[in-house]
């Protein structure tokens, strides 16, 4: 066991310069910090094993904040641990600062951003399971968290998954300080509501008075000789905890003490202790998996494919060519197609079950430790994560996200399986890219080009099989379009992507027989999208008709809207996609309907000739 | 209790009439039908209270399936109450069918569509809650929940919801069949890890074996006979009971079963059996609760207003105009305002702690029974739940939801509390209506607005405060607009929302300056969006810049653009949105930062004047 007395300085210190952050900011979070600091001093001094000065060494530990308003004592640690000056320190919160209101992967050695509960502790299991199974290194990863997130389900999403993958090298530290931001939470100070609930769940529970020290080092000793399961560290705190005014008091939630200089006396005054946080043990090099090689996937033109499949079988050759690529799924890899990698390379397919937050947290864990994560399920169902994929872009992370049956084209399972916000909802992501290809050798390809793309990379799959249009060594990439069919004198184009393609080009037959000639492009590349292409073709045919299995918001059409206008062009467009509620039925008739066939794109081209006629 | 015989062969009857309606479609989910028909034969013939041919009396019980995919279970309860004939049985997931291939409201007595799985269940929760607390009446809530959802985080919000609020009119029927879609689930067949799993979340757990009619029987009087927690079945079934070609084997999930007429026969043959269900007791008028009156708040020209607080004002001052307003929020109602309603009128006050997916799923099953709820978080928080407004929209719901603190404008709190998607995941919603007032008088006429609006309606609230520009007695309404400032003669349009409409005005003003006018249009409602004076303005001046606290992709900006075409109005557009990853910062640091503030903008204007003067 550690010295207690330089803990309990040093617990002090972490409070005290968690008051000094947020009063030099004006805002933050202290209560929400010093009620965490007894928990975090003894684990700094005596448990983490991370050298701040090496944070990309493969071999340290993990320390993800859940409860990330919680940043001025996670900011103080890095002080203690000389990672950080105190000048730095009390830039909290300004602009250009590392020290952001949350933390974000800006101030190393940070994972991941936080401040949107309940993700730390599933993107902890994440990194757990790479600890395990992928790395195979004996690093540990510690979560801390807040009470009031046990109450987002997303918590329970990693509870479950955590003891079921057996993760005893996780430990959640639960900072049960009882009180929200507006009142109590559901369960108060009922330590051991928390450790039915997560024994339950198959956890070795572990409930502490979170200000005693001694206590403190006995629950972390235990959760790490605890084997077979992870352990949560229950802790009994009072918010504010150490200044009377305070502690234990409502209404002192995410703002800064009134009387700083009072507290910080109340305190002990300021200290400066630094730390010897403890260097990970060297554990050789982690685990890599054997590539052994291969090429992607070809399909003949004239062939009936769906670009699901393609996406699988892409996967399953992109796991043979390189040893990073990781796959997981959220239970419905026969729908996706990543059965194919699972079976090719069952230890890198990680069955996530249907807890889709769960699945996307722990595809940026895994990519946290360098990993190349690719997570599929329904397009429909990323809606549940939405909210992962939007912080992992503020985590900076490297995820490809594959969602299967887009649109009103799966037919008969009707509108809550179909995607139709999912292009929407990806576009706006910071720095997303996102991908929709209409045949199975771009949706090889495509698969293929995400594995080395920065950020948030989505591709959409479509469960019909479509005609093979694309030849297999096609210049295929992301940005990139492709010109279907054109000539000089086209008097319309036709911009399509996914299932519409095929639409497209019946309609341009269609309308080829009456002597109009279109020219279609597919613009598999949403974003970033081929700008230069579609300006060109607004400019040659002077009007363009968009059509998408999509809402009519945020998607194909207005990203090609949004294109024309930086591209200054200002021809006329139609945007057609799918209007009114779906229901079941079959494709077409629910294309039909949608006024997305081939027969709406006909019309919609008949609209803009008479248009032109009479201007 | 009930005839066990007669139960018998209702039960046959359900599996057989699963089996036919999945094998005339040509898909569907025929054993996970199965595994549930006992379990649903027994509460059909003995325990739900449901006058089929009277699906708006207030007295009856909801069954709510949480399992979607088992629709053809689902239908064939109708037929045999009556509710259908075999005839439209067998119409099954065909296009123009009520009998869609997920349940949805457009066959009644269904109250919300599911099929995106863990969403009844809360929902369930929140109809519950309706009886208890608003409704005041004695009818019972029962969802059928399949075992494989209990993966879903959202499960356990509503596990824990259920208990801390009490409901004992609540039922949750678990079909434990084991299997998944590609796989046995994590727990399998261990239904004491679920009984200890919701009795630690609070629930009374009966276990029971799911083919024992007699079992079944005294579970559900137990579960009725329980006071003052909910009660949860947790029945051990086999998928595809009844039919050994499928009965507990893999690899038969969402496929009509091969050999539908020998299944049918060893299920003993068609019948035609119809159930005399319980009608529900007579028990009075649904609870009212008073409207003392009043009027909206209004504030003064000149004044300075955060959004949010005119939301919670206005909202409060509703509750007291009309009865039926009930309100929801994220345990952040001293940050969205919601607490003055919440002070005003407790006993229509819900606080649904940090659970988004719940506190919307709640908001949905409040709105089953009439009430007109509004739910508020931070509106970066809404993404936690986009899955359940995708589904909300399906399920034909009138909910109103308040985002507060949108954009960078936020300031030092950071990325992961600012809403920067929002309008592109809301506008993403078949039907939805989405606001964005500058002012607070637009924020409290809004509010009021969209009481009675159908559909989602969205309302997006900032956090700092903003000059009250709108007189208090203007025309604000849905679909509208403002016209800050114009005149005959302006050289170009700037179309604003939120917090930058006092960008735009501040950028007039210096153009003005240097002899540039500039009409300033403050589009407040983005869906629907004011084509008509957004067209207008294009013809008019020529050119239009866009400006808002959002990413570039579906806000406002694309909005116009779409109303623009619409319109076949061709004019240069410019569109600013926040570009890059906001940091920590002040609300003009990070506006300038973006490119979203009254300096882009005077640099937006110069960008178009230069290009029309080379034109």
């Amino acid at each position: 066991m550690g010295d207690t007395g330089f803990r309990r300085e040093l617990a002090q210190q972490l409070r005290v310069d968690s008051v000094r952050s947020s009063s030099a900011a004006g805002s933050g979070h202290p209560t929400s910090s010093m009620s965490a600091a007894d928990l975090m001093a003894v684990l700094l001094d005596g448990y983490l094993k991370l050298d701040y000065q090496n944070p990309h060494d493969p071999h340290r530990d993990h320390l993800i904040f859940s409860k990330g308003h919680a940043s001025p004592l996670y900011y103080a640690m890095l002080k203690a641990a000389g990672a950080i000056t105190d000048e730095e320190l009390l830039s909290f919160r300004r602009f250009g600062s590392r020290l952001e209101g949350h933390p974000t992967p800006r101030i190393p050695p940070t994972d991941v951003a936080t401040g949107s509960l309940g993700q730390g502790l599933p993107i902890a299991v994440g990194v757990a399971i790479a600890g395990k199974q992928l790395d195979r290194l004996p690093y540990r990863v510690w979560a801390l968290c807040g009470d009031s997130e046990m109450a987002e389900g997303s918590i329970w999403e990693a509870f479950q998954h955590a003891a079921w993958a057996g993760l005893d090298n996780l430990t959640a530290i639960v900072d049960v300080n009882r009180l929200g931001q507006t009142r109590e939470t559901m369960l108060g100070w009922d330590l051991d509501g928390y450790a039915a609930r997560t024994r339950a769940f198959g956890w070795n529970a572990i409930v502490v008075d979170g200000h005693d020290l001694d206590a403190i080092d006995a629950a972390y000793r235990e959760a790490i000789e605890t084997t077979g399961r992870p352990s949560v560290i229950l802790a009994r705190t009072k918010k504010g905890r150490g200044v009377k005014a305070v502690e234990d008091q409502p209404g002192h939630h995410g703002k800064p003490l009134e009387d700083p200089e009072g507290a910080i006396r109340e305190l002990g005054g300021e200290r400066d202790l630094t730390v010897e946080v403890a260097t990970p043990d060297p554990a050789g090099a982690p685990h890599r998996f054997e590539a052994s090689g291969g090429e992607l996937p070809r399909w003949e033109l004239g062939e009936q494919v769906a670009t699901r499949e393609a996406y699988g079988e892409a996967l399953a050759a992109l796991g043979a060519i390189r040893g990073d690529v990781v796959a997981l799924d959220g239970e419905v890899s026969n729908s996706t197609h990543s059965e194919l990698f699972a079976r090719a390379h069952p230890d890198r397919y990680f069955e996530m079950f249907i807890a889709e937050q769960q699945m996307l947290a722990a595809a940026v864990g895994f990519q946290v430790r360098g990993w190349v994560p690719f997570a599929s399920t329904f397009a429909a169902f990323l809606s549940r994560g939405y909210d992962f994929i939007r912080m992992a872009a503020i985590s900076r992370a490297n995820i490809r996200i594959c969602g299967s049956h887009a649109g009103v084209s799966i037919g008969e399972d009707g509108p809550s399986q179909m995607a139709l916000e999912d292009i929407a909802a990806l576009r706006a992501v910071e720095g997303s890219t996102v991908l929709h290809p209409s045949d199975a050798n771009q949706a090889a390809r495509l698969t293929a080009a995400i594995a080395d793309r920065p950020g948030i990379s989505y591709l959409r799959t479509l469960r019909p099989k479509t005609l093979v249009r694309t030849a297999p060594d096609e210049d295929i990439r992301i940005g990139g379009s492709r010109t279907v069919r054109s000539s000089d004198d086209d008097e319309f184009a036709i911009v399509a992507c996914g299932i519409t393609v095929d639409e497209a080009e019946k309609a341009a037959d269609s309308l080829a027989s009456e002597g109009v000639r279109v020219r279609v492009i597919d613009c598999y590349s949403i974003k970033p999208i081929d700008a230069g292409t579609l300006g060109a073709a607004a400019r040659e045919t002077g009007a363009i008709v968009t059509v998408e299995d999509h809402w009519p918001q945020g998607g194909l059409g207005e990203a090609v809207l949004s294109a024309l206008a930086e591209e200054a062009q200002h021809q006329p467009v139609i945007k057609l996609a799918v209007r009114g509620m779906p229901v079941s039925g079959t494709a077409a008739e629910l294309m039909s309907a949608a006024g997305i066939d081939a027969a709406a794109i006909v019309a919609a081209v008949h609209r803009l000739s008479r248009a032109r006629t009479h201007a």
